[in-house]
Formats: structure tokens, sequence, C-alpha cells
């Protein structure tokens, strides 16, 4: 049911110099699928990550966040589906250090070295013995070809592996950036049950990484939202390996900076779009643009309200232009002063709105027209400023009830 | 599909003196149907209301505060289905108080003591000249006994009439509350797609009824959810004709105000619990306590973020006891210093989860038995202090789906 989304072609995923990944079948939830990753990183690399907002996190996202303080150097990533390892207490971070300990006797290193995520069934425990049991499989495995598998090894609901890759000339300097990521419900801003992980071949040094990798995250995955639910395991992880020569870049004024900035969110907006696009049910990818906002931050609340009306996502499903429901999110996104006479609204390029009512040359048959193709854009002028945002979501289908109703069974 | 939610006996509704109602087949949307009803208020009566916080207001909206504001005493109310009059401009203003200036002239009255109500689709101009065409039969068929007929005019995609009845003594006087509601979708606090009228012959002086009618729709109508959406044409009014007899009540000191407000309190509170009982596609109904909250907003926060997720409300609909998506729900509720270790939480009398994670005693077939009844009763406490609040809402099926996407054709 994927919306315009292809699977990648593993040919172009280019290899990232000092990052190696390996996948196995360790039966943590259902036998015979792929369920477990690991990702080697040479030694020298900056690894930065941003995690999930909710109070609720994940027992691996708390160790992440205990490593990453730590300032060791990250030597390795393992990721395991099937279990979230979330709402498991006291317990559920036993697990998961004994994973990481695991695993860095495997790669010669220290548990501190290696960051764990798991994505899931919340509130089960994890099958602890299964995983440390598939960890030798897939270190056999670890190539620097295998971003495919790698993608989709880290797939729960996703109907196809998502992955992106590009290259970039950084001051003579071939450089390289490929990344993978998986969705598919739970996703909206402030990271969703979305994993993603991007690498590239730069020499940046650590504070700078984590910087980027914030910048990053927030033009690309807290731009996206399947159903408004926030997961408890959310993770965005960057890697430069350094591995392509050069000074380290130290600031953002050098001049490699934007440039590699582009290049990362590039792979990130494409691998945020992918998960959109693959969203639980998705027959349609819906583009929404708020401008002429007061701030940034209203514009994020008018295209959130639109974004997660479940009326105005049934309209889209239905491809039907029942498109006051988008009128009426808008006066519903919580602006005291909003005059609904300044706001319009576009579907692709048909002017709908205006005026507090109808565009006078509006006509259902235009709106008919606009809601049948299966990417749409909805532009929203709300008159009041210059501040404008871009946010991506899917329609509420029959597949999505289909699709949240049986996970488990 | 309602969940345990039958049709009102006529019987049981009582008549309130100084009200009568008469309902008519105007055409306005669909041929051969209800949707049009004129309600006769007697000289004498005091009349409140509360009405949507959306931006995008309805024109009638607009109209009832003005007409409301001007503080006439307001002689009738009139109320169509089919087309909400929302999203439609000046001419969407022009066309309500048309409408009011048509019944007034069959009533006798003045165009500002009319308040008039639509629901239906957005966006779409009124069928001003079939409204008024319709409502002489509206007026022929006026009738104090007409309460059930009168829920039936007002419905859209209910599947029910709503309406509740009782009779108190006050102070020896006998004294009766009766009140008719229409949801069923766009429904969430600060009222949503969903009108209730309420009337009472006790007496009641014009500025505690508007005191009393904001705070019984606090306890009521701003208690309940069924998708997070917040109408363009909500209006909750109550009615006070003064028929029964005896000094008006003036003040909250009054002795009668308290059982007054109690028993307007049970036919609103009866009235939104019927709306969630017929939400779109509901086949569960799920009564959430959020309890050792900091404050009553911060119960609020929570209770409406488990409310409001469609992966808790999709769980409930399979009966999949998938009770980690309500953790999920909890921890995403904005509480930002939230200690996971202290959140409880029972389904029923089970209990779920503490310690940040699964109870002690919990196991899946409890969990399994605890989804299995169509009410539910969802239990959280957070562990911060003493406040608490209810809010009730349904499940989330393939029928919310296919009644929205197919709502207009």
């Amino acid at each position: 049911m994927a919306v315009n989304l292809a699977a990648p072609d593993s040919a172009t995923l280019h290899p990232v110099a000092g990052v190696e990944l390996g996948s196995a079948e360790a039966g943590i939830r259902k036998r015979d699928r792929k369920d477990l990753l690991v990702v080697r990183i040479a030694p020298g690399a900056s690894v930065a990550g941003v995690f999930t907002q909710n109070r609720f996190c994940a027992a691996p996202v708390v160790v992440c966040r205990e490593h990453l303080a730590q300032a060791t150097e990250i030597r390795a990533l393992v990721i395991n589906t099937g279990n979230a390892n979330a709402g498991t207490g006291v317990t559920g971070l036993k697990d998961a250090r004994a994973t990481c300990s695991a695993l860095a006797r495997l790669l010669d290193c220290a548990p501190e070295q290696v960051l764990p995520f798991s994505t899931g069934v919340i509130m089960e425990p994890l099958p602890i013995d299964r995983l440390i049991a598939g960890l030798p499989h897939a270190v056999r495995r670890l190539a620097s070809t295998h971003w495919l598998p790698a993608a989709e090894a880290i797939m729960t609901t996703d109907t196809r592996p998502k992955a992106a890759s590009i290259r970039v000339t950084l001051d003579g300097v071939s450089t390289t950036v490929t990344g993978i990521a998986k969705g598919a419900g739970m996703i909206r801003p402030d990271m969703a049950t979305m994993l993603a992980f991007i690498a590239t071949d730069a020499a940046v040094a650590l504070a700078l990484l984590q910087q980027l990798t914030r910048e990053v995250a927030e033009r690309s995955f807290n731009r996206i939202t399947v159903d408004g639910d926030t997961s408890t395991n959310d993770s965005f992880v960057a890697i430069a390996t350094a591995e392509a020569g050069g000074e380290p870049i130290g600031s953002t004024r050098d001049a490699r900076y934007v440039p590699l900035v582009e290049a990362i969110a590039a792979v990130a907006v494409q691998l945020a779009q992918s998960i959109v696009r693959d969203g639980e049910g998705a027959t349609k990818f819906i583009e929404i643009l708020v401008e002429q906002a007061g701030s940034e931050a209203e514009a994020k609340r008018v295209a959130y309200a639109i974004a997660h009306s479940p009326l105005v996502k049934t309209a889209f499903f239905a491809s039907d232009p029942n498109l006051g429901r988008i009128l009426a999110a808008v006066g519903n996104a919580g602006i005291a002063d909003l005059d609904p006479g300044r706001v319009q609204l576009w579907l692709n390029n048909v002017h709908i709105a205006s005026d507090g009512g109808r565009a006078p040359q509006y006509t259902e048959e235009d709106g008919q027209r606009a809601m049948k193709p299966s990417d749409i854009r909805v532009r929203v002028a709300l008159g009041r400023g210059r501040a404008a945002t871009t946010v991506w979501t899917c329609d509420l289908s029959h597949d999505y009830v289909t699709i949240n109703a049986e996970y488990r069974s």
C-alpha cells in the first residue's frame, strides 16, 4: 500500500568507509524473519543521536543517552525488532545493558561503546537469551555493502525497506552519506516509532555533529506524522567516520559545513518521506505547507492540526473534496486571534477558500480533480505574517485500523 | 453499532411547560428525511448558551452570540441538519439572519429573539429557500410532547435519537428537566459537532443561568471525545421557562441551586455519554479516570492523550490487551517531570502496570478478559498529587473510517 515508494536498489546505496552492517534471524517474536542488526563502526568516528521525548522512554533509549553522555567513542549499534523493551522497568534496563555487554565481548570493545535500539511490542519482557544467541550470526555477516539487508532487518509493519544515499564533493574530497530508517505507525514530531541511522565518511567534530543531528532532525523526522502518536523508542543516530580524510569540520563557519548538512538533510528528508509514504495503511502522501504565519511555532501548530485531524485524513482517503474539514482544523489550531476572513486554502493548484468561504472560481469538479492524485499538496495562507513550515503526512484508511487492531495477533 | 444505547422511550420524556417542538422535512440535503426543528419558548424564559471554540465558527454561531448578547428575551430556536452553514463567509451570515427573520414573522416576535443552529456539511451554501419554505410545516407541528421527534429531527450520522428527562422537587415545587442532543463525530472538548438543548420549567435569573450552563458543560459535554476534532457549530443551550412557578433562583446560595444544577447536569451527562456511545463506528464505551495528578489541567491532559491516541483506540476496537500503548500515551501527555516509575494503570479491576513496567500479578489472560466488555474503565494514577478527572470516549473502528470517508456520498 506504500504511496509512490519503490524498494531501494542496492546498487545505489554507497558503502561508507568505516561502517559495516550484519543482520540475523534471532527469533525474537517470530521465526524466519530478520530481526537483529549489528552495525560496526571503525575507531575514530563521531556519533551523535536524538531521541524520543516520550516520558515512558524505552530502556535502550535510557542506555543510549547514558553511553553517549559518557563520551566514549561509540564502536557499535545493535538493533532488534519484535520487542520494544519499553514499559519493562528495571529488568528492561538490565536486558539492554546485557545486550551491549554481549556485543562488546564479540567486537572487543567496552559495553559503553555500544548503543542499543529496540522496536516492537511494548510492555513485554525482551527475550534476552535469544537476542544474545543471535549476535554472533549478525557479526559473522558484517559487510560494508549490506545497507539494503540492514534496512530490511529493522522493518516492523513497514512494507518496504527504507534507504537513501548520495555523494557530494566537499573541498575536493568525495564524501558519501548513506542511511536507513524504519516506520511506520506511531509517527509524529519529536520522534516517532522510527529508527534512522545515517553515516558519512566525512570528519566532523563530536560537538558539531550533535548540533548537526538536531538541525537535520528538525528539518526531516520532526516534520512527519502518521497518527499523532510519539513512540517510546524513537532514535536518530548520525555517524561520521572520518575515513574520507581531510581535517575534521569543527565549526559551522567551515565552508564544508553547509554542503554536508544539506547532503545529510537530503538523505534524512528522503527517509522521513519514505516513512510517511509507507505509513500504516497510507494510500495518499500529503504535503502541508502553512505560510503567512505570525511565527514558525504558529505555522507548525496549524500544519499539525490539519495533519492530525481524523476527519481530514479520512476525507483524503475517500478522495472526497469535503474541504471545509481543513478549515475546521485550521480553526482548531488554538490561535485565539485568527481572522478566518484572511485565511486562504489551495489544494495543488486549485484555490479552495478565501474570505472565510469558498473561493469565487471554485467548483466541486475542481475539488474532485484536486483530490484524485496520490501525492497532494495542501497550502494554507494565514494572512498574519511571514513565517512558514512544511509537514508531511498520509491519509487514514481502513488498513490503518486493520494493521493496528491486529498488530500483535 | 451504538454501544449499550437504546432509543429513548417517548413516555419517559416529560414535557416542559413553556416549550413546544415541531419538525419538518425541508429537503435541505436529502429528501424524505426530517431535517428542520423549531422550538418555541413562552414569554418570560431565561436562555443561555455555550458555543464552539473553533475560530472558523459557523455563521449561526456568530448570530447566536449576537442575539444572546443583545439580551432580548429569546422566543425560539431553529435548527437544520444537512448543512452546517460554516465556511460560508458573508452569505452564510445573511442566510442565518434570514432564517431568524422568517421564523420571527411566523411566530410574531423579533428576529433577534430567534437563535439559529446548523449541522452538516461545511463550506456549502445553505439552501435558504428550501429551509424557509419548511418553516411553516415545522411551526404547524409545534407541541410540548414532541421531544422524541425533535431528537430525531436533529440527527446526522447518529444511529439513535438522544434524549433524557428527569423530575426533581425544589423547595416543594415539582420541576422538570428534559433535553435532546445530537453527535456523533468531530466530538471533543470545548464543544464538538454536537448540539444539545436542555429545558427546565424552573425559574432562573439570566445571569445565573449563564453560569450554570458553563458549569454543566464543563462536567458533561466538555468531558467527551470521539475523534479529537472540534466542530465549527457546537452549541449547548439551556432554557429555564419559569412555568413551574416560585421565585426565580438568583444566586448560587439559593438552596434550590445545587439540586437544580445536579438535575440539569444529570441530563447533560446522560446526553454526553449517549453521544460517545453512538460515536461514529463505536463498538466500545471507555471511561478514563486519571487520578493522583498535580492539577486538574494535568489530569485532563493525560486523559485526553489516552482518549485521542489512535493506537490506544484501535487496540480497544480489537480487544487486544496491547496495554503498553496506554503507557506510551501517558508518556506523551507533555508532563516534563513525570516519573514513569510512579505511574499505575488499571483496566476495570485488573492491575496492569506499576513501577514503570507490568504489575507483578498481571497475566495476558487478565488483560484479555479486561478488554472483552463493551463498557471499559481505564484508571491511571500518576503518583503526583490529589487532582482527578474523568473523560469518556470510544474506540476507533473500521466503521469510523467508512462513515467519514463516505459522509458526503
